[in-house]
Protein backbone atom coordinates (compact mmCIF):
# COMPACT_ATOMS: atom_id res chain seq x y z
CA UNK A 1 0.00 0.00 0.00
CA UNK A 2 1.13 3.73 -1.26
CA UNK A 3 2.05 5.27 2.15
CA UNK A 4 0.27 8.81 2.55
CA UNK A 5 2.09 11.85 2.24
CA UNK A 6 2.06 13.62 4.87
CA UNK A 7 -1.03 15.91 5.86
CA UNK A 8 0.22 19.97 6.72
CA UNK A 9 -2.53 22.21 8.18
CA UNK A 10 -1.94 25.36 7.06
CA UNK A 11 -3.62 28.88 9.06
CA UNK A 12 -2.60 32.26 9.92
CA UNK A 13 -4.19 35.33 11.53
CA UNK A 14 -3.98 37.83 8.22
CA UNK A 15 -6.64 35.98 6.54
CA UNK A 16 -6.90 33.59 3.79
CA UNK A 17 -6.08 36.40 0.97
CA UNK A 18 -3.16 37.36 2.60
CA UNK A 19 0.32 37.50 0.68
CA UNK A 20 2.19 35.37 3.60
CA UNK A 21 0.14 32.51 3.61
CA UNK A 22 0.00 32.19 -0.32
CA UNK A 23 3.64 32.40 -0.17
CA UNK A 24 3.64 29.64 2.63
CA UNK A 25 1.43 27.14 0.73
CA UNK A 26 4.11 27.83 -1.87
CA UNK A 27 6.94 26.99 0.04
CA UNK A 28 5.49 23.88 1.65
CA UNK A 29 3.90 22.33 -1.23
CA UNK A 30 6.70 19.61 -1.62
CA UNK A 31 6.28 18.59 1.75
CA UNK A 32 2.92 16.87 1.76
CA UNK A 33 -1.05 17.38 1.21
CA UNK A 34 -2.07 20.98 2.01
CA UNK A 35 -5.18 21.50 3.78
CA UNK A 36 -5.58 25.35 4.68
CA UNK A 37 -8.45 26.58 6.94
CA UNK A 38 -7.61 30.62 7.34
CA UNK A 39 -9.55 33.28 8.71
CA UNK A 40 -11.63 35.10 6.31
CA UNK A 41 -10.51 38.64 7.17
CA UNK A 42 -7.51 39.87 9.40
CA UNK A 43 -7.33 38.73 13.05
CA UNK A 44 -4.16 39.95 13.65
CA UNK A 45 -3.75 40.52 17.76
CA UNK A 46 -6.28 37.92 17.86
CA UNK A 47 -3.73 35.60 20.46
CA UNK A 48 -5.69 32.62 21.64
CA UNK A 49 -9.37 33.90 21.31
CA UNK A 50 -12.00 31.97 20.79
CA UNK A 51 -15.59 32.48 19.62
CA UNK A 52 -17.85 31.53 22.29
CA UNK A 53 -20.72 34.06 21.85
CA UNK A 54 -21.71 33.43 18.04
CA UNK A 55 -21.96 30.49 15.47
CA UNK A 56 -18.76 30.32 13.31
CA UNK A 57 -19.20 29.55 9.67
CA UNK A 58 -16.30 27.80 6.79
CA UNK A 59 -16.67 27.64 3.20
CA UNK A 60 -14.20 25.53 0.71
CA UNK A 61 -12.62 28.51 -1.50
CA UNK A 62 -10.59 26.33 -3.86
CA UNK A 63 -9.68 22.51 -4.60
CA UNK A 64 -6.84 20.97 -6.43
CA UNK A 65 -4.50 18.19 -6.60
CA UNK A 66 -2.78 18.09 -2.92
CA UNK A 67 -4.48 21.68 -1.93
CA UNK A 68 -8.12 22.47 -0.03
CA UNK A 69 -8.46 26.34 0.74
CA UNK A 70 -11.20 26.74 2.87
CA UNK A 71 -12.41 30.53 4.66
CA UNK A 72 -13.44 30.54 8.18
CA UNK A 73 -15.51 33.33 9.91
CA UNK A 74 -13.86 32.69 13.30
CA UNK A 75 -10.51 33.31 14.83
CA UNK A 76 -7.13 31.69 13.97
CA UNK A 77 -7.68 29.49 16.86
CA UNK A 78 -11.08 28.16 16.04
CA UNK A 79 -9.47 27.88 12.50
CA UNK A 80 -7.48 24.89 13.83
CA UNK A 81 -10.25 23.47 16.52
CA UNK A 82 -12.72 23.61 13.13
CA UNK A 83 -10.19 21.79 11.05
CA UNK A 84 -9.87 19.07 13.05
CA UNK A 85 -12.96 18.40 14.58
CA UNK A 86 -15.14 18.89 11.02
CA UNK A 87 -12.81 19.66 8.21
CA UNK A 88 -9.68 17.36 7.99
CA UNK A 89 -10.73 13.77 6.79
CA UNK A 90 -7.71 12.78 9.09
CA UNK A 91 -5.01 13.70 11.93
CA UNK A 92 -2.82 16.46 10.52
CA UNK A 93 1.11 15.43 10.78
CA UNK A 94 1.84 19.59 10.75
CA UNK A 95 0.69 22.22 11.77
CA UNK A 96 1.70 25.64 10.34
CA UNK A 97 1.04 29.11 10.89
CA UNK A 98 1.82 32.35 8.75
CA UNK A 99 4.23 33.36 7.16
CA UNK A 100 2.99 36.53 9.17
CA UNK A 101 3.01 40.13 8.00
CA UNK A 102 4.66 41.32 10.85
CA UNK A 103 7.49 40.43 13.86
CA UNK A 104 5.75 37.80 16.85
CA UNK A 105 9.18 37.53 18.57
CA UNK A 106 9.74 38.34 22.09
CA UNK A 107 7.07 39.10 24.09
CA UNK A 108 4.67 39.47 20.95
CA UNK A 109 4.18 35.47 21.36
CA UNK A 110 1.51 36.46 23.74
CA UNK A 111 -0.97 38.72 21.19
CA UNK A 112 0.06 36.61 18.14
CA UNK A 113 -2.85 35.15 16.54
CA UNK A 114 -0.05 33.42 13.99
CA UNK A 115 1.21 31.70 17.25
CA UNK A 116 -2.45 30.97 18.34
CA UNK A 117 -2.82 29.07 16.09
CA UNK A 118 0.63 27.17 16.61
CA UNK A 119 -0.52 26.68 20.44
CA UNK A 120 -3.65 25.05 19.59
CA UNK A 121 -1.97 22.30 17.20
CA UNK A 122 0.68 21.84 20.13
CA UNK A 123 -2.01 21.19 22.55
CA UNK A 124 -3.86 18.93 20.47
CA UNK A 125 -0.29 16.87 20.13
CA UNK A 126 0.45 18.37 16.69
CA UNK A 127 3.54 19.43 15.91
CA UNK A 128 3.45 22.48 15.17
CA UNK A 129 5.02 25.66 13.61
CA UNK A 130 5.03 29.61 13.52
CA UNK A 131 6.37 31.78 10.91
CA UNK A 132 6.50 35.81 10.81
CA UNK A 133 8.44 38.24 8.61
CA UNK A 134 9.28 41.76 10.56
CA UNK A 135 7.59 43.53 8.08
CA UNK A 136 3.62 44.44 8.44
CA UNK A 137 3.29 45.49 4.23
CA UNK A 138 0.82 43.57 2.21
CA UNK A 139 3.11 43.40 -0.24
CA UNK A 140 6.26 42.05 1.49
CA UNK A 141 8.98 40.15 0.25
CA UNK A 142 9.02 36.70 1.58
CA UNK A 143 11.71 34.97 -0.89
CA UNK A 144 14.47 34.90 1.43
CA UNK A 145 12.22 33.17 4.17
CA UNK A 146 11.21 30.01 1.99
CA UNK A 147 14.34 27.98 1.82
CA UNK A 148 14.24 27.87 5.59
CA UNK A 149 10.68 27.67 6.18
CA UNK A 150 10.84 24.16 3.84
CA UNK A 151 13.56 23.24 5.78
CA UNK A 152 12.22 23.79 9.06
CA UNK A 153 9.09 22.07 8.18
CA UNK A 154 10.76 19.31 6.70
CA UNK A 155 13.18 18.54 9.43
CA UNK A 156 9.71 18.88 11.97
CA UNK A 157 7.89 16.75 9.87
CA UNK A 158 10.93 14.05 9.78
CA UNK A 159 11.44 14.05 13.87
CA UNK A 160 8.65 15.44 15.35
CA UNK A 161 8.71 18.07 18.44
CA UNK A 162 8.39 17.15 22.48
CA UNK A 163 4.53 17.19 23.79
CA UNK A 164 3.82 20.67 24.55
CA UNK A 165 6.49 22.67 22.87
CA UNK A 166 6.49 24.07 19.53
CA UNK A 167 8.00 26.56 17.46
CA UNK A 168 8.06 30.49 16.72
CA UNK A 169 10.09 31.16 14.07
CA UNK A 170 10.88 35.11 13.00
CA UNK A 171 12.73 36.33 9.57
CA UNK A 172 14.46 39.85 9.50
CA UNK A 173 14.08 41.81 6.70
CA UNK A 174 16.94 41.19 4.30
CA UNK A 175 18.35 39.22 1.44
CA UNK A 176 20.87 38.02 2.98
CA UNK A 177 20.30 35.93 6.41
CA UNK A 178 22.83 34.96 7.66
CA UNK A 179 21.46 31.32 8.96
CA UNK A 180 19.56 29.85 12.00
CA UNK A 181 20.20 30.86 15.61
CA UNK A 182 17.85 28.93 17.91
CA UNK A 183 17.00 31.23 20.73
CA UNK A 184 14.99 32.43 24.21
CA UNK A 185 12.12 34.90 23.93
CA UNK A 186 13.83 38.66 24.76
CA UNK A 187 12.36 40.45 27.27
CA UNK A 188 11.35 43.97 27.32
CA UNK A 189 7.81 45.65 26.78
CA UNK A 190 5.26 47.99 24.56
CA UNK A 191 5.61 51.47 25.47
CA UNK A 192 3.83 54.50 24.11
CA UNK A 193 1.13 52.19 22.83
CA UNK A 194 -2.08 54.26 22.22
CA UNK A 195 -2.92 57.79 20.33
CA UNK A 196 -5.13 59.32 21.71
CA UNK A 197 -8.28 61.33 19.54
CA UNK A 198 -11.69 62.99 20.24
CA UNK A 199 -14.72 61.61 18.11
CA UNK A 200 -17.69 64.24 18.98
CA UNK A 201 -16.21 66.12 21.58
CA UNK A 202 -15.68 62.89 23.98
CA UNK A 203 -11.35 62.58 23.92
CA UNK A 204 -11.59 59.12 25.49
CA UNK A 205 -10.95 57.37 21.85
CA UNK A 206 -7.70 55.56 21.60
CA UNK A 207 -6.10 53.46 18.75
CA UNK A 208 -3.42 50.86 19.47
CA UNK A 209 0.17 51.86 18.37
CA UNK A 210 3.55 51.83 20.21
CA UNK A 211 6.95 50.50 20.29
CA UNK A 212 8.26 47.69 21.61
CA UNK A 213 11.44 48.35 23.68
CA UNK A 214 13.69 44.72 24.60
CA UNK A 215 15.12 45.29 28.39
CA UNK A 216 18.44 42.41 27.19
CA UNK A 217 19.65 44.09 24.35
CA UNK A 218 23.32 42.87 24.65
CA UNK A 219 21.43 39.33 25.16
CA UNK A 220 23.24 37.34 22.08
CA UNK A 221 20.78 34.52 23.23
CA UNK A 222 17.18 36.53 22.51
CA UNK A 223 15.22 36.33 19.39
CA UNK A 224 15.49 40.19 19.36
CA UNK A 225 19.38 39.98 19.31
CA UNK A 226 19.45 37.63 16.28
CA UNK A 227 16.78 39.55 14.31
CA UNK A 228 18.79 42.57 14.61
CA UNK A 229 22.20 40.91 13.48
CA UNK A 230 20.01 39.05 10.71
CA UNK A 231 19.59 35.93 11.84
CA UNK A 232 16.59 33.43 11.38
CA UNK A 233 15.05 33.49 14.88
CA UNK A 234 13.87 29.98 16.02
CA UNK A 235 12.78 30.40 19.48
CA UNK A 236 11.13 26.80 21.05
CA UNK A 237 8.36 27.50 23.02
CA UNK A 238 6.08 25.64 25.70
CA UNK A 239 2.41 26.05 26.34
CA UNK A 240 3.22 24.61 29.79
CA UNK A 241 3.43 28.06 31.57
CA UNK A 242 3.72 26.71 34.81
CA UNK A 243 6.47 28.59 37.05
CA UNK A 244 8.13 25.52 38.71
CA UNK A 245 10.86 27.63 40.14
CA UNK A 246 7.88 29.67 42.37
CA UNK A 247 6.40 26.58 43.45
CA UNK A 248 8.61 25.78 46.40
CA UNK A 249 8.36 29.57 47.69
CA UNK A 250 4.67 29.65 47.59
CA UNK A 251 3.72 26.49 49.50
CA UNK A 252 5.66 28.79 52.73
CA UNK A 253 2.92 31.54 52.05
CA UNK A 254 0.30 29.42 53.26
CA UNK A 255 1.39 27.56 56.03
CA UNK A 256 -0.76 29.36 58.35
CA UNK A 257 -4.40 29.22 58.37
CA UNK A 258 -6.30 31.97 56.73
CA UNK A 259 -7.57 34.82 59.08
CA UNK A 260 -11.04 35.34 58.38
CA UNK A 261 -12.88 37.66 56.36
CA UNK B 1 4.28 62.33 54.82
CA UNK B 2 0.99 59.66 54.71
CA UNK B 3 1.96 57.10 53.20
CA UNK B 4 -0.13 56.40 49.84
CA UNK B 5 -2.30 53.01 50.13
CA UNK B 6 -1.63 50.64 47.58
CA UNK B 7 -3.39 50.96 44.23
CA UNK B 8 -4.75 47.91 42.54
CA UNK B 9 -6.02 47.62 39.19
CA UNK B 10 -8.68 45.23 38.78
CA UNK B 11 -10.14 43.99 35.32
CA UNK B 12 -11.92 40.87 34.07
CA UNK B 13 -13.34 39.00 31.16
CA UNK B 14 -16.72 38.94 31.95
CA UNK B 15 -17.55 42.33 31.68
CA UNK B 16 -18.11 45.57 34.43
CA UNK B 17 -21.23 44.66 35.50
CA UNK B 18 -20.51 40.56 36.32
CA UNK B 19 -21.25 39.19 40.12
CA UNK B 20 -17.51 38.24 39.86
CA UNK B 21 -16.08 41.61 39.83
CA UNK B 22 -18.42 43.20 42.41
CA UNK B 23 -17.77 40.34 44.65
CA UNK B 24 -13.57 40.58 43.87
CA UNK B 25 -14.07 44.42 44.40
CA UNK B 26 -15.74 43.63 47.83
CA UNK B 27 -12.89 41.17 49.14
CA UNK B 28 -9.72 43.84 47.88
CA UNK B 29 -11.30 47.12 49.52
CA UNK B 30 -9.41 46.65 52.75
CA UNK B 31 -6.19 46.66 51.01
CA UNK B 32 -5.65 49.38 48.90
CA UNK B 33 -7.55 52.40 46.36
CA UNK B 34 -9.47 50.20 43.68
CA UNK B 35 -9.65 51.56 40.29
CA UNK B 36 -11.40 48.91 37.82
CA UNK B 37 -11.02 49.22 34.19
CA UNK B 38 -13.20 46.25 32.87
CA UNK B 39 -14.98 45.75 29.31
CA UNK B 40 -18.11 47.04 29.02
CA UNK B 41 -19.65 43.52 27.47
CA UNK B 42 -18.42 40.02 27.95
CA UNK B 43 -15.18 39.29 26.93
CA UNK B 44 -14.57 35.40 27.43
CA UNK B 45 -12.31 33.76 25.31
CA UNK B 46 -10.50 36.44 24.30
CA UNK B 47 -7.08 35.41 25.74
CA UNK B 48 -4.25 38.45 25.04
CA UNK B 49 -6.39 39.16 22.35
CA UNK B 50 -6.06 43.29 21.41
CA UNK B 51 -8.27 45.83 19.43
CA UNK B 52 -6.15 46.53 16.66
CA UNK B 53 -8.16 47.54 13.61
CA UNK B 54 -10.88 49.69 15.46
CA UNK B 55 -10.18 52.15 17.89
CA UNK B 56 -11.87 51.71 22.06
CA UNK B 57 -13.46 54.30 24.32
CA UNK B 58 -13.80 54.53 27.82
CA UNK B 59 -15.68 55.97 30.48
CA UNK B 60 -16.07 56.25 34.00
CA UNK B 61 -19.31 54.48 35.59
CA UNK B 62 -19.31 55.82 39.46
CA UNK B 63 -16.51 56.89 41.58
CA UNK B 64 -16.29 57.08 45.44
CA UNK B 65 -13.66 57.21 48.49
CA UNK B 66 -11.01 54.40 47.35
CA UNK B 67 -13.15 53.42 44.61
CA UNK B 68 -13.01 54.40 40.95
CA UNK B 69 -14.99 52.02 38.06
CA UNK B 70 -14.24 52.36 34.31
CA UNK B 71 -16.16 50.49 31.54
CA UNK B 72 -14.05 50.08 28.31
CA UNK B 73 -15.01 49.00 24.73
CA UNK B 74 -11.74 47.01 24.35
CA UNK B 75 -10.70 43.87 24.93
CA UNK B 76 -8.85 42.34 28.65
CA UNK B 77 -5.95 43.47 27.63
CA UNK B 78 -6.40 46.73 26.14
CA UNK B 79 -8.16 47.72 29.22
CA UNK B 80 -4.83 47.00 31.33
CA UNK B 81 -3.07 49.23 28.76
CA UNK B 82 -5.41 51.77 28.67
CA UNK B 83 -5.58 51.78 32.14
CA UNK B 84 -1.89 52.22 32.52
CA UNK B 85 -1.61 54.54 29.39
CA UNK B 86 -4.50 56.65 30.10
CA UNK B 87 -6.39 56.49 33.52
CA UNK B 88 -4.34 55.75 36.46
CA UNK B 89 -2.51 58.52 38.10
CA UNK B 90 0.05 56.34 39.70
CA UNK B 91 1.47 53.24 38.49
CA UNK B 92 -0.53 49.93 40.21
CA UNK B 93 1.40 48.09 42.80
CA UNK B 94 -0.88 45.36 42.20
CA UNK B 95 -3.01 44.15 39.08
CA UNK B 96 -6.48 41.42 39.82
CA UNK B 97 -8.72 39.64 37.29
CA UNK B 98 -12.03 38.09 38.13
CA UNK B 99 -13.19 36.67 39.75
CA UNK B 100 -14.13 34.67 37.17
CA UNK B 101 -17.57 32.61 36.11
CA UNK B 102 -15.90 30.11 34.81
CA UNK B 103 -12.42 27.71 35.55
CA UNK B 104 -9.50 28.78 34.27
CA UNK B 105 -7.01 26.03 35.54
CA UNK B 106 -4.93 23.41 33.51
CA UNK B 107 -4.52 24.50 28.97
CA UNK B 108 -7.54 27.69 29.84
CA UNK B 109 -4.92 29.72 30.97
CA UNK B 110 -3.94 30.03 26.83
CA UNK B 111 -7.66 31.01 26.10
CA UNK B 112 -9.02 32.92 29.12
CA UNK B 113 -9.21 37.03 29.07
CA UNK B 114 -8.96 37.10 32.79
CA UNK B 115 -5.41 35.66 32.55
CA UNK B 116 -5.35 37.98 29.56
CA UNK B 117 -5.36 40.84 32.36
CA UNK B 118 -2.93 39.32 34.42
CA UNK B 119 -0.47 38.51 31.77
CA UNK B 120 -0.37 42.11 30.63
CA UNK B 121 0.17 43.20 34.26
CA UNK B 122 2.97 40.97 34.01
CA UNK B 123 4.42 41.88 30.97
CA UNK B 124 4.32 45.34 32.18
CA UNK B 125 5.69 44.37 35.36
CA UNK B 126 3.21 44.50 38.12
CA UNK B 127 2.44 41.75 40.62
CA UNK B 128 -0.88 40.45 39.10
CA UNK B 129 -3.11 37.37 39.98
CA UNK B 130 -6.17 36.24 38.16
CA UNK B 131 -8.73 34.60 40.39
CA UNK B 132 -11.83 31.66 38.79
CA UNK B 133 -14.70 29.84 40.34
CA UNK B 134 -15.53 26.64 38.04
CA UNK B 135 -19.19 27.81 37.70
CA UNK B 136 -20.03 29.62 34.66
CA UNK B 137 -23.63 30.86 36.72
CA UNK B 138 -24.26 34.13 35.97
CA UNK B 139 -25.10 34.00 40.07
CA UNK B 140 -22.27 31.83 41.32
CA UNK B 141 -21.86 32.15 45.35
CA UNK B 142 -18.34 33.36 45.36
CA UNK B 143 -18.67 33.76 49.08
CA UNK B 144 -16.36 30.71 50.09
CA UNK B 145 -13.20 31.91 47.88
CA UNK B 146 -13.46 35.92 49.56
CA UNK B 147 -10.70 34.64 52.73
CA UNK B 148 -8.50 33.24 50.51
CA UNK B 149 -8.97 36.21 47.64
CA UNK B 150 -8.36 38.65 50.03
CA UNK B 151 -4.84 36.68 51.55
CA UNK B 152 -3.44 35.81 48.22
CA UNK B 153 -3.52 39.49 47.11
CA UNK B 154 -2.44 40.95 50.89
CA UNK B 155 0.60 38.60 50.26
CA UNK B 156 1.30 39.40 46.70
CA UNK B 157 1.02 43.37 47.82
CA UNK B 158 3.49 42.49 50.81
CA UNK B 159 6.08 40.40 49.17
CA UNK B 160 5.60 41.10 45.43
CA UNK B 161 6.19 37.76 42.95
CA UNK B 162 9.39 37.77 40.72
CA UNK B 163 9.86 39.08 37.14
CA UNK B 164 7.99 37.59 34.48
CA UNK B 165 5.60 35.15 36.90
CA UNK B 166 2.25 35.70 38.10
CA UNK B 167 -0.51 33.17 39.78
CA UNK B 168 -3.39 31.56 38.05
CA UNK B 169 -5.35 30.98 41.22
CA UNK B 170 -8.94 28.67 40.90
CA UNK B 171 -11.58 28.07 43.27
CA UNK B 172 -13.91 24.33 43.00
CA UNK B 173 -17.94 24.94 43.79
CA UNK B 174 -17.84 23.89 47.72
CA UNK B 175 -18.72 25.54 50.98
CA UNK B 176 -15.73 23.19 52.40
CA UNK B 177 -12.81 24.70 50.76
CA UNK B 178 -9.62 22.31 52.35
CA UNK B 179 -7.17 25.08 51.93
CA UNK B 180 -4.05 26.32 49.07
CA UNK B 181 -2.36 23.75 46.91
CA UNK B 182 0.42 25.21 45.22
CA UNK B 183 0.03 23.44 41.74
CA UNK B 184 0.80 22.88 38.30
CA UNK B 185 -0.92 23.43 34.89
CA UNK B 186 -2.85 20.11 34.43
CA UNK B 187 -2.09 18.13 31.13
CA UNK B 188 -5.05 17.13 28.76
CA UNK B 189 -7.18 18.66 25.94
CA UNK B 190 -10.52 19.48 25.05
CA UNK B 191 -12.43 17.40 22.80
CA UNK B 192 -16.01 17.50 21.23
CA UNK B 193 -15.78 21.32 20.39
CA UNK B 194 -18.52 21.83 17.98
CA UNK B 195 -21.96 21.61 17.74
CA UNK B 196 -23.30 21.79 14.30
CA UNK B 197 -26.35 22.99 12.52
CA UNK B 198 -27.51 24.19 9.49
CA UNK B 199 -28.38 27.89 8.86
CA UNK B 200 -30.18 28.84 5.30
CA UNK B 201 -29.42 25.07 3.91
CA UNK B 202 -25.76 25.43 4.61
CA UNK B 203 -24.71 22.90 7.61
CA UNK B 204 -21.30 24.69 8.01
CA UNK B 205 -22.53 26.50 10.90
CA UNK B 206 -20.93 25.86 14.32
CA UNK B 207 -21.35 27.04 17.62
CA UNK B 208 -17.86 25.96 20.54
CA UNK B 209 -19.14 23.83 22.97
CA UNK B 210 -16.94 20.47 24.47
CA UNK B 211 -15.55 19.26 27.67
CA UNK B 212 -11.83 19.16 28.92
CA UNK B 213 -10.28 16.03 29.27
CA UNK B 214 -7.45 15.64 31.17
CA UNK B 215 -5.21 13.14 30.47
CA UNK B 216 -2.92 13.42 34.00
CA UNK B 217 -5.82 12.73 36.29
CA UNK B 218 -3.79 11.06 39.14
CA UNK B 219 -1.02 14.03 39.31
CA UNK B 220 -1.75 15.06 42.58
CA UNK B 221 0.58 18.32 41.94
CA UNK B 222 -1.75 19.53 39.16
CA UNK B 223 -4.29 21.86 39.47
CA UNK B 224 -7.21 19.82 38.15
CA UNK B 225 -6.21 17.54 40.62
CA UNK B 226 -6.18 20.32 43.13
CA UNK B 227 -9.69 21.29 42.12
CA UNK B 228 -11.34 18.14 42.11
CA UNK B 229 -10.23 17.63 45.95
CA UNK B 230 -11.77 20.70 46.86
CA UNK B 231 -8.92 22.29 47.30
CA UNK B 232 -7.92 26.17 45.88
CA UNK B 233 -5.66 25.75 42.80
CA UNK B 234 -2.67 28.69 42.87
CA UNK B 235 -0.65 27.91 39.66
CA UNK B 236 2.32 30.12 39.39
CA UNK B 237 2.49 31.08 35.74
CA UNK B 238 5.29 32.25 33.44
CA UNK B 239 5.40 35.03 31.17
CA UNK B 240 8.65 33.85 29.67
CA UNK B 241 7.20 30.60 27.31
CA UNK B 242 11.18 29.86 25.89
CA UNK B 243 11.07 26.03 25.92
CA UNK B 244 14.71 25.71 27.31
CA UNK B 245 14.95 22.00 26.99
CA UNK B 246 15.07 22.27 23.74
CA UNK B 247 17.78 24.58 22.78
CA UNK B 248 20.32 21.89 22.61
CA UNK B 249 18.75 19.74 20.28
CA UNK B 250 17.88 22.20 17.69
CA UNK B 251 20.74 23.54 17.24
CA UNK B 252 21.92 20.47 15.44
CA UNK B 253 19.49 20.75 13.20
CA UNK B 254 20.71 23.45 11.53
CA UNK B 255 24.10 21.96 11.49
CA UNK B 256 24.67 22.19 7.61
CA UNK B 257 23.86 24.65 4.90
CA UNK B 258 20.43 24.68 3.85
CA UNK B 259 19.16 22.83 0.68
CA UNK B 260 18.61 25.34 -2.23
CA UNK B 261 14.60 25.96 -2.54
Amino acid sequence: MEKQRPLILVSNDDGVISKGISELIKFLRPLGEIVVVAPDAPRSGTACAMTVNEPIHYALVRREVGLAVYKCSGTPVDCVKLAMHAILERRPDLVVAGINHGDNSAVNVHYSGTMGVVIEGCLKGIPSIGFSLCDHGADADFTPAGPYVREIARQVLEKGLPPLTCLNVNFPVTVNLKGVRICEQAKGQWVREWENFAHRGDSHYYWLTGEFEPTDTENEQSDYWALAHDYVAVTPTTVDVTARSLIGDLQGWFAAPLPPL
